[in-house]
């Protein structure tokens, strides 16, 4: 049998757990809840689900990833860009506020938490890896202005309906503008400047001021809560809803969720396997990068197919409190590895907080303005939007700035499911025209040495009657035909070539049609009296070819251990 | 301008031409008309249309290619597997008779000749090499094998619908066994004897005679015309049509083809747009093959440029001559070849016969039993049967014969469209798959030479303090996190090593996912103490790498020219 600890990590880290561990933790634990109570809500509200749904996604599946995962300071719960995805989905099946938008949002759960284990245990958690850091660059920064943009209605106090694209979103409320709710537009600035202030003054002027850490700490990632309690505040006692029309979160029923079943239906399965699996992958990516980067800070690493568990986990825990996906967030995870987070007892702490709040203080939020959440998600994704990205991709290789900005693009204006599934196809089309059009080397020889480089960058000396070149990819199906017309090409220029010699040092494997055309170009090259040879052919390339009869059907030709001794051979006969 | 003579290859070949090129073309062009006759409007039956169709796609399109054709010996004109194509592509829109049925073929063979063009004007002919060999071949065979169950019906005089998969036209064969027109059947197995007689017995019989050449090889060719005139002959001598119910093409409307306009529904084209791209790329795929194979036997090249061109207005010419979809056929070429057609003047001969025949001849074939037409199709698709290929596929390379058995299995059991387009996504899935574990070898110094090879495989001597390890493919995003992962655990598992060596000789590109990977693995081997270094690596990478701050970053890591000055100085640091 595994012994326990590895699959529960935490066991591991609760065998050097002492006092200053706990504080630590009680602390990161603290500060990641005063954040997270107002983003769940908002993100909830994103969701297109009452705002309660987000509380519920930061009770259980806290507890479970803190678990079940491997990372000591992923803080998983509701994040902007899932809850994006998700309202995507769902619109798709049910109307918004109807019962089977909810459940379609517990089936969503359900369904990224059955994918993210059966990709553990079919071990293809590697198929995020094709999902390339320009797609997700791409992918995020174009959903970031897409989550920011929805927000506008909310913070203008305009009632609109959901919208797909941004110029769907756009149009709508250039349409409205002057039905702006300029209450609501008032609350939405004061609370945009509070949050400001909180995040680039405060914590200077606190530390400026030498107050403890555990005080100060808490105080600089207040400014959601310092935003939602001055509005909820400012509305109740100015009566504002009912004399100023602003639109408020409303009732939240008091109480923990219930543990329920789940009615399943097949047919809406099929509907949302698609965007449950992109959620999962996109989720899953996310919350490893963030998991890696903050666990390479110290020394550590994190396991990938202990995450995949874990998160399959916490979103199984998602669907049985009735609430909709949850994954790893950028923004908390870099707030709890700061606030000191040393393992996952943090993200515990911070989902009793959640509980207590769910179970004792909704009230509180009755009044809350929606502008104030619209103004908090604004806020969080602002980071996300990234353009010097490009700029680096477009300097170093520009098929990925390519993939960028269509993967950017296409987000924005057809949203982002068909954004994300074109920016994949389209960074796996471009990676096989490139390999489709190999780069091929004719190599002389570097001085006296055994090396042997390009002529087009090296000084180097050729033979006549030897023709030597280096093929830089595999050689399979899509480029097996280039390949084949370069070499006839350079043969028919240089009529004094006897001998190819074909070096092989990045030929790393050869396919059933490359076989083929290598044996057709064999017999074309003999009709003209020129003789293929190959040199520096690697082990299993050896081996597949030793299984046929291509040596039998190399004749003359010889497979030389080194290019030199391929070009002294030559030479001397 | 450019010469005439780049855009019409005949005017090269018409400057040589002499009166025994003129025999040899009357020849070859005499043969394959008798072969064409036959087979034509049997693969118009195939292709759900009256026989007609496939003799008028065997004028105009024939006219064509000789005319911009590059292959002397390419034999144009309806062939098997794309009239089975086209059947699948059109019962999808139109009932089979109906005026929309016809129209529909018309507008593919519009949609086939635009598309043709299209890829050679944005010089994207090369997109057929996405089609692997393995690909072709299990498609092949499938579809050869549907092709000749799809004529049973007509062999046994069955009146059965049309059906899409094998079991559907196997089961309904089987429930209506029963219901057989023996008379039918009795002369399907005559006209099978005769057909064998003339491929396998007649010519050795006619050779062993000494007869001239110019007489006995249009006799061994002629197995389908005897058939057809043997079975014609037979229905109408004994009445058998009425008698006993044989099933016959009946009236043939005497005269040739108008050219005509073309009803065009954007609707349609985009219903057909994906069975056309399909036909388009098979149908030149199997041209340019025969095409290069007959090409070679001579020396020569063909032109895949010219093709697309030539094959292109061919299909146009189908389009207006009011029929169906035309390729370079496999069969009728190599007869054409072994013939003696040393111009595309053949091909012209050819068309001409045909075009006399449906003037003056057609009446002939009113009596012409279908299941004569059923039993010239089976005995023309049995050679596309090719199972030895999976042998060697098996025994090659695994992952190609998963993908020929694949494309074999669903074409026969889901249809011919599902399955290429399956076979060629799971050929570029497995590409991906395999080049996303690359194969990584540790590397020691052999002997005391310049050379690196693989630890498992030679006998080679390390170092303690330097890992010196070569990849065995490019870093892209699909890659490179097992490729860091790979270098992690090695460090972890050898503790005395200081330096990483990553020999870059099989690495042709560097993409912005793996930069950002290696720049990361550079920060993490430092934090251990460790320093990577990289050796070997190629021009274009170097420029890649060097438009970044990657150097910088490097620290006191090195880039070595080769591996052997990488060891020997960090032996000595």
């Amino acid at each position: 049998m595994r012994p326990l600890v590895e699959i529960f990590p935490i066991i591991g880290w609760l065998q050097n757990y002492h006092r200053q561990t706990l504080v630590s933790d009680l602390m990161a634990g603290v500060i990641v809840a005063i954040m997270l109570i107002p983003q769940a809500m908002a993100y909830a509200l994103l969701a297109g689900l009452p705002a309660e749904y987000g509380l519920y996604a930061s009770i259980l599946p806290l507890f479970l990833y803190s678990l079940l995962g491997s990372s000591r300071s992923l803080a998983v719960g509701p994040v902007a860009i899932a809850s994006l995805m998700v309202s995507t989905a769902i619109s798709q099946v049910a109307v918004q506020g109807s019962e089977d938008y909810l459940n379609a949002a517990i089936n969503l759960s359900l369904l990224v938490g059955m994918i993210l284990l059966f990709l553990r245990s079919l071990r293809l958690g590697s198929i995020v890896n094709f999902i390339s850091h320009s797609v997700l660059s791409g992918f995020t920064s174009a959903a970031a202005i897409v989550i920011a943009i929805s927000q506008i209605k909310h913070v203008l106090g305009l009632e609109l309906p959901r919208t797909e694209t941004i110029n769907q979103s756009l149009s709508g409320i250039f349409a409205h503008l002057n039905e702006t709710n300029i209450t609501t537009f008032i609350l939405a600035i004061i609370a945009f400047a509070l949050l400001w202030y909180c995040k680039n003054k405060l914590c200077c002027q606190l530390l400026r001021l030498q107050l403890p850490d555990w005080f100060a700490q808490p105080i600089c990632k207040a400014g959601p809560m310092f935003a939602v309690l001055f509005g909820a505040i400012v509305v109740w006692k100015l009566n504002l809803a009912e004399a100023a029309a602003v639109d408020t979160v409303g009732m939240i029923p008091q109480g923990l969720p219930h543990l329920q079943g789940i009615h399943i239906d097949l047919k809406l399965w099929q509907q949302l396997f698609t965007p449950a699996l992109l959620i999962a992958l996109i989720g899953f990516l996310e919350s490893v990068s963030v998991g890696t980067a903050l666990a390479s800070k110290r020394q550590e690493r994190i396991d990938p197919n202990k995450e995949l568990i874990a998160l399959g986990v916490a979103n199984l825990g998602s669907a049985f409190s009735g609430t909709y996906p949850v994954a790893g967030g950028f923004g908390r995870s870099m707030v709890n590895h700061s606030a000191g987070a040393q393992t996952t007892i943090a993200s515990a702490i911070s989902a009793i907080l959640v509980a207590i709040t769910v179970a004792f203080f909704t009230p509180l939020f009755y009044y809350l303005p929606k502008a104030v959440l619209g103004v908090i998600i604004i806020m969080a994704v602002i980071p996300l939007i990234n353009f010097a990205d490009f700029k680096a991709c477009w300097r170093f290789n520009k098929a990925d700035s390519l993939t960028l900005a269509a993967t950017f693009f296409l987000v924005l204006f057809t949203g982002v499911e068909i954004g994300i599934l074109s920016g994949i196809a389209l960074s796996i089309a471009l990676l096989l025209y490139r390999s489709s059009q190999p780069h091929i080397a004719i190599v002389g020889r570097v001085g006296e040495s055994e090396h042997f480089r390009n002529v087009d960058r090296h000084e180097v000396a050729t033979e006549d009657h030897t023709l030597a070149l280096r093929v830089d990819e595999s050689l399979y199906f899509a480029n097996t035909r280039f390949v084949e017309t370069f070499i006839l090409e350079q043969c028919a220029e240089h009529n004094t070539i006897n001998h190819v010699v074909l070096i092989c040092t990045a030929v790393n494997f050869i396919d059933a049609s490359a076989l083929e055309t290598l044996e057709q170009l064999i017999v074309n090259l003999r009709d003209k009296g020129i003789t293929l040879h190959l040199s520096e052919v690697k082990g299993p390339v050896m081996d597949q070819l030793s299984s046929t009869h291509f040596f039998d059907l190399l004749g003359e030709g010889q497979i030389f251990f080194t290019t030199d001794q391929a070009m002294r051979h030559l030479a001397n006969a």
